[in-house]
């Protein structure tokens, strides 16, 4: 199933001629590629043809609309091709997020529109983890966004890790501000400012909290998902009465995002503990997990942060303890943020575009569904008028008579009410405007992990054909796969769960071999070179680190929690070391 | 069931008395109501006794917490009382804010932090409108919340009406920006402008999304809820090939939130169309929804806009029709805020606190577990460990010696799993700190519609004891309801249904005893007078209806959907008028 190579001119290009050759204004593809980094400028060449092909297919409609579908063949393919992961990883990415329609640029430089699409991804993170949180005691509330400039200042490191990235809101209703006021960066000052007020004795701890907010910092370089000026994410929150409940507070939570990365996403993170130059701006300790994306770099998927007494301190958090005595809490934040949706485009994608593990699909739909069925008994009715956009399952009918398209489409609509009543979201694409050989080739794009192809010859055989999108060709079909309903149900499910465990078990070999055990700084230095991953013995310096990052560009991404045994000596002093520390570079 | 006269001093008073008697800084009545309107600075006194009455009590334990809670008589009440509504109806909500632990205030004046109580109220809301806006058909998306200030400018009405309320970026990453940036007090100018680049055909249309945000409106008074600075919202927006899509989407959309309005929140809202004066800046129609409180002062509950092509002219958002014309799209938006929190708050609380009617205790918990089961068969662990904040049935236990206490918490565990795997939301309060009394009371400051009490006595009977929070004292209790599963569960379910019966059916009642016929300006004047609602006649001028508001204080909330038969006659101008406005004072 590989994609053209040829990229025929879109067919908005021959209703708009013009405006497409001319200016492009409005396509995505261009607009997506001037942020590009240099280093992939030498990309060029096809711009015209990219700005149509990245984008319109998905909107634009053929111009023959009226035209019915039977007079159409299946061989023109969907247009919306993406630049070969292998010869521009970057472009890909940039591609694939316009082509499957997952984000858009904002007005303002470094901002991004997240499309529904995109944002289903995000919700079906959403959904998830809200739920963990809420099993492991913590509550959902709101903090204001605008911070007094002063609650910055509090906490040393802190103002000096977050002062370069602040949005100052200086003018409010018309006036200059008193006090310029500080868009949140992150919540800790303003979280310590309330939690001076809720929290009196050890009975009101621990207190665990969490939010779902935007949060702005004013970064330079931006890239959809991975790095924004505005960005979603969740930040818990929670102080406690002894430094031993804050630690298994952090990695608990460290934990739940493993656990999401692995079994829901797919991404085979590497979980540990930030070097002390990597910490967070005003942790104690900063617990990670780390992700290899389709290019080697590592992507920090999420953080976790034993933030010890630095924020009580400032702010004055205490509790009366059992003895009467007044003590600072101890406090832990992490996050999880929209970047993750980019750590999962950039784990499976391929040069057919998306790939989303079948469990990324939107869990809410499952609720409401169940929701509906037990209470308003009304199960057909909502099932059907529920707006799905993450889909399970494609279901793309085929038909050349207009003889044969009744069959078709009534075999194709009893399969869809089968589906839904098991609790698989599926999606029939049965417009008229496309051929199937254009649909393949776009739900493909959208990642979309199973197809069922129907034609007319299925329908009398009562079987259909079930196409996986993580096996291109015919090695991913499953021919003849009967169409009663137990014995589909179970094969989609079965094969759902295949899915599930084949992108994980590609992505741990993946990283498996792209991760090198290293005995020296020169041996560091030549798998840094190779765009690989380096583990090895580290006990050197802050300073010695820093030089490791500037002379090669890599970083200690974490001191995994997974150490091997054993004495061992630190690769760049010699001296012993205690653990491993992994380097790469990263997004 | 009413509250305690006389205000015992709170143990936390006994424990801090410097602090709190001297300064209270920390506490949250007098800082609430420190906001409220000159109009209620007569009431006064109590401040001291107030500062720690209206907060502590819910957070600080008794000094006594060692002694078993055998040696407790249930004598000892909830000290978190609260304003009389009758009294001072605004001291009576931020007092009961505060005592239920819904908000507080941020560092930012104006703006408000919602604590986890009053945000489960909030995630009722949104589990609720998220599922009806896609069977609707809408997507949620993201759109950036820093909008180009020239945007603001584009749509003549729209800048008129929001450029006072601004908050405005102008320093980034410490550098001074070219452009200031806006903080999205709403997003129609940048959704055109997405717009503009995601609409090429007609078969790009309808485009329907929404998204949960938080939004920034620089309001000079404010109120915790009903007007804060920053706030947290739905918007939806949509674009649409004529005009009467778009005006049958701002329709749907305005019912939409009256069905919620009725059928969860049991607010009976008029629904209708706002005056010229009273529409959305950049609207061509506003509908509403307009609930009337405790005070009978109105609260615009909901608005759903037509926008007409005043954004798309503005903008230049056009499609090309079937015809090959390029046209400017039709457009909607519609928004229900944290706004409704402070409705739900003011139409059914009373003396005793916060009253929730039962369907707004989350949906949400409902859906997971329906999830749970299904997915990963460990019902009842699962059930027990999600961490529920809103609920429907409070157990209390009660008990004198240890040896009733085992006898007693065995039945109340029991009944607890029972009601759990019946989908109703429980809370058993079994800590020893408190008396059951203190427990009734608290409890119903926070709303919980039901309560079940059991002793000895009704273990040995197998009986409990259900008490309704809506109808106080030995009326609202059914006594010997048999503890048999099936006969519990259908009694609890039955009488929660009653609840939020009676909530709606008492509101109606309330609303239509306060709106008055009338027929000549200075019967209206003397209706609003009186603090109702009136309802008359009218075409008369802008002019004119600026006079009614200068003179009387009372808006048009609205021409309700609901009109009179028959011929009319304009009461202020004896012109005809085709149809009846609801004037009143108003949020």
């Amino acid at each position: 199933m590989a994609m053209a190579a040829v990229r025929l001119p879109s067919l908005s290009l021959l209703r708009y001629p013009s405006k497409s050759l001319l200016s492009c204004p409005l396509s995505l593809a261009p607009r997506l590629r001037h942020l590009r980094p240099r280093a992939s400028a030498h990309i060029s060449g096809g711009g015209a043809s990219r700005c149509i092909s990245a984008r319109s297919l998905a909107k634009e409609e053929v111009s023959s609309s009226a035209t019915p579908s039977t007079d159409r063949k299946p061989s023109s393919s969907y247009e919306g091709s993406v630049t070969p992961r292998s010869v521009d990883f970057n472009a890909w990415y940039l591609d694939v997020i316009a082509s499957a329609e997952l984000a858009d640029y904002g007005p303002v430089r470094g901002t991004m529109v997240i499309r529904p699409y995109g944002y289903a991804i995000w919700e079906a993170i959403q959904e998830y983890l809200n739920v963990k949180f809420k099993e492991t005691g913590h509550s959902n509330m709101y903090f204001p966004q605008f911070i007094p400039y002063s609650f910055i200042e509090k906490e040393a490191s802190h103002v000096e890790g977050f002062s370069p990235e602040l949005a100052l809101v200086t003018i409010g209703g018309g006036k200059e501000l008193e006090e310029k006021l500080v868009v949140r960066p992150t919540s800790e000052t303003i979280v310590n400012h309330m939690f001076t007020q809720w929290i009196q004795s050890y009975r009101d701890l621990p207190l665990m909290v969490n939010q779902w907010a935007n949060v702005t910092r004013w970064e330079m370089r931006t890239k959809p998902f991975v790095r924004t000026l505005e960005f979603l994410w969740q930040e818990g929150h929670t102080a406690h009465a002894t430094a031993e409940e804050a630690e298994t507070e952090a990695l608990q939570m460290i934990d739940v995002y493993k656990k999401f990365a692995y079994e829901q996403a797919a991404i085979p993170v590497i979980a540990g503990r930030k070097s002390r130059a990597e910490t967070f701006a005003g942790a104690a300790r900063t617990y990670t997990i780390e992700a290899m994306m389709g290019d080697r770099k590592a992507l920090q998927a999420g953080t976790s942060h034993n933030l010890g007494q630095n924020f009580s301190r400032a702010f004055g958090t205490q509790f009366t303890d059992e003895n009467g005595q007044r003590q600072h809490v101890w406090q832990t934040s992490w996050a999880v943020s929209t970047r993750f949706v980019g750590g999962i485009i950039m784990t499976h994608g391929d040069d057919a575009g998306l790939m989303l593990p079948p469990r990324i699909a939107p869990i809410q739909v499952d609720l409401l569904l169940g929701f509906v069925i037990v209470i308003q008994s009304v199960y057909e009715v909502i099932l059907i008028n529920v707006n799905i956009i993450n889909y399970q399952v494609v279901i793309v009918p085929i038909w050349k008579t207009a003889n044969d398209k009744s069959g078709v489409i009534d075999a194709v609509s009893s399969l869809k009410d089968l589906l839904l009543k098991a609790g698989i979201k599926v999606k029939v694409d049965d417009s008229e405007q496309r051929t199937p050989g254009w649909k393949f080739n776009f739900w493909e794009m959208k990642g979309v992990p199973l197809r069922i192809e129907i034609g007319p010859r299925d329908v009398a055989n009562k079987s259909v054909v079930v196409s996986r999108r993580d096996i291109p060709g015919k090695p991913g079909k499953d021919f003849g796969i009967s169409m009663e309903p137990s014995v589909l149900v179970a094969h989609l499910k079965s094969r759902l769960d295949d899915i599930q465990a084949s992108l994980l078990h590609r992505a741990i070999s993946f990283r498996d071999s792209n991760i090198v055990d290293v005995n020296s700084y020169e041996e560091l230095k030549a798998v840094i070179a190779q765009g690989k991953w380096a583990r090895g013995p580290w006990s050197a310096s802050d300073s010695e680190e820093q030089k490791v990052k500037e002379e090669t560009g890599a970083t200690i991404r974490c001191f995994p929690f997974e150490q091997p045994l054993g004495k061992m000596t630190c690769f760049m002093t010699g001296n012993p070391a205690d653990e491993v520390a992994i380097f790469a570079k990263s997004y």
